[in-house]
């Protein structure tokens, strides 16, 4: 975990990489420059996306711009990212993902040949995982007033259950399910943008992540929260969602799932896999009674073919997110305080 | 309108700034590079937003991603932009505006009381619309790699009546009704943009509209298309929906309102205001024998006070627009080939 140096005031008053890092920053710049201006009900949901009811249908709206660098890297590309990446936040509310929005904003330059391999991507993506990209939006800014393409996604998905299925579900004595190992995204992304050494193993996990979940859901298992662990990666998921629900978590250390190429990258760069960026992954709070059944919907699929119990809600009323290892140590993990890899989603 | 230069063709294959002037180029880039790869019957709409029914409700859903330059511009900013402007395009589909997502691309140094400011616009823009801005993200991109802030909206509103407005509801004999005089919204952003010395009576026309169009449908008005012009102007709105249709249109240009700030600037810069950005103006078409009743309605909001008819749909079949002078001469319209004015929206 990157800390910040001091800096001068005038840094101190402007945006900083750090900002973007889904960390400590992100959330002061939300609470402090974004919200108090445009409060309302729905972002106090405290989830990804938004729950709406309009004509009585419960429906699910949320967004994200991706502006990773590079456009193509192991394992995946900005096109398919920018599908699956709002698919899942539609599927972490329970909700079946249908429509897209696609706005992209162009630098001046950009190969015309690029645009159409992401396009293409796009669109094989959209096919995978049943949504249509039904609007859109083309802008374009001048050399080196942007980088190559950004893409905004925003997405629409409908409620089909009756199950409450956020932050504050939550209840002690939860399990704590992780669907697979972490890290992969970030380090494949920072192994091709930097042309290390170790990449040759390393692949993105970027993937669709409904069909899991609209499994667990039709089985009727109980499911209290979901969470796709992106920016910031398992720990600062946890560490949200203990804060939003005001609960202690605790995680067993060897029960996480990391990859000896990704701990490798990690050692080699002086990262902590636990805040590295996933784009596959995600944890599943469910009851205790609910473990067995749970896990063994989730290793049906591929994605979440590696699912294990990681940890568990320990008590309501105190709040904090503890890593135990297998010696019995303890290590209370926070949110990251600055940037640890910038632009990775 | 500018003609492009022939290009050398590695600049023939990349994104040139005329793919973003809503015209000629931009129609070609969504035809052949953004349409093959995702088409479905949502886009074939051809109309700023998709309609989409959902669990038996009748829902718009449309998205802008907005880059003007500078931020902050006479009568306006790209926060009350971004809101209006979405609130504008589910308008024009005869939705009530309802829901927003906000996502924002910051440039690492951007001050972050330029933030404040921008979002206090947007919360303001989002109250006197009476639309909720119910989901965002953010996202941070390295100093030179953005240009200040990018802001993404999309939006969904309910259609709550049974009209079909769009291009496919345009018939022969309809009155086309403007709803003020053109091109403030481009002109005052070049001259903020350039420090011309013609700055000081020009602002904005940047408003929201679902206003007057709510008033037209409530009152029974038969509309059969709503189109706001914003990028490439009238003259780019009123070929689009011509050839979306396969109609010819007439327009007397001595109908068109054209404020003489804004003639005279654009004299000077050699523009031509038929092709300028407006952020505040629309069209409507009406069956003739709803003319009037639709001009009284219009004329009570201050928004659309100066509406006038400014011609008719004289044919089907045959596909054109044509600008006819005081003296009977007639200019064939046609999109525009390059950029007029990049980065106005």
């Amino acid at each position: 975990m990157n800390i910040d140096c001091p800096l001068p005031a005038d840094i101190e008053d402007t945006i900083r990489l750090g900002h973007g890092s889904g960390g400590e920053l992100s959330q002061n710049l939300f609470r402090n420059y974004i919200y108090p201006y445009i409060k309302n009900p729905w972002l106090d949901q405290a989830h990804d996306s938004a729950l709406l009811t309009i004509k009585g249908s419960q429906l699910v709206f949320t967004t994200d711009s991706f502006v990773i660098t590079p456009l193509f890297f192991p394992g995946g590309d900005i096109g398919e990212l920018a599908v699956y990446g709002t698919v899942n936040d539609l599927a972490m509310s329970g909700a079946r993902p249908m429509y897209l929005s696609c706005s992209l904003i162009l630098e001046e330059g950009l190969p015309l040949n690029t645009l159409k391999r992401i396009m293409a991507s796009m669109g094989r993506a959209a096919a995978q995982t049943g949504v249509h990209l039904v609007t859109g939006d083309t802008k374009v800014v001048e050399r080196g007033k942007g980088d190559g393409l950004y893409i905004n996604t925003a997405g629409i998905g409908v409620l089909e259950h009756e199950q409450e299925i956020g932050p504050g579900a939550i209840r002690a004595g939860d399990r704590i399910l992780l669907s697979g190992d972490i890290g992969r995204h970030g380090m494949a992304v920072m192994a091709s943008r930097e042309g290390l050494s170790f990449d040759t193993s390393l692949h993105s996990d970027c993937a669709p992540l409904h069909e899991p979940v609209r499994d667990l859901l039709a089985a009727g298992i109980q499911v209290h929260c979901l969470r796709d662990l992106t920016r910031g990666g398992l720990a600062t998921a946890l560490v949200e969602l203990a804060n939003a629900r005001g609960v202690s978590v605790e995680v067993q250390e060897s029960a996480v799932p990391i990859d000896e190429s990704v701990e490798g990258a990690c050692e080699l760069l002086g990262l902590d896999p636990l805040y590295v960026a996933n784009e596959g992954r995600f944890v599943v709070f469910v009851p205790e009674e609910e473990e067995k059944a749970a896990l063994d919907i989730l290793r049906c699929h591929s994605v979440s073919a590696g699912s294990q119990r990681i940890g568990l809600v320990t008590a309501t009323g105190r709040t904090g997110v503890i890593l135990k290892n297998s010696l019995g140590c303890e290590r209370l993990l926070d949110l990251l305080q600055g940037e640890q890899l910038p632009r990775i989603c």
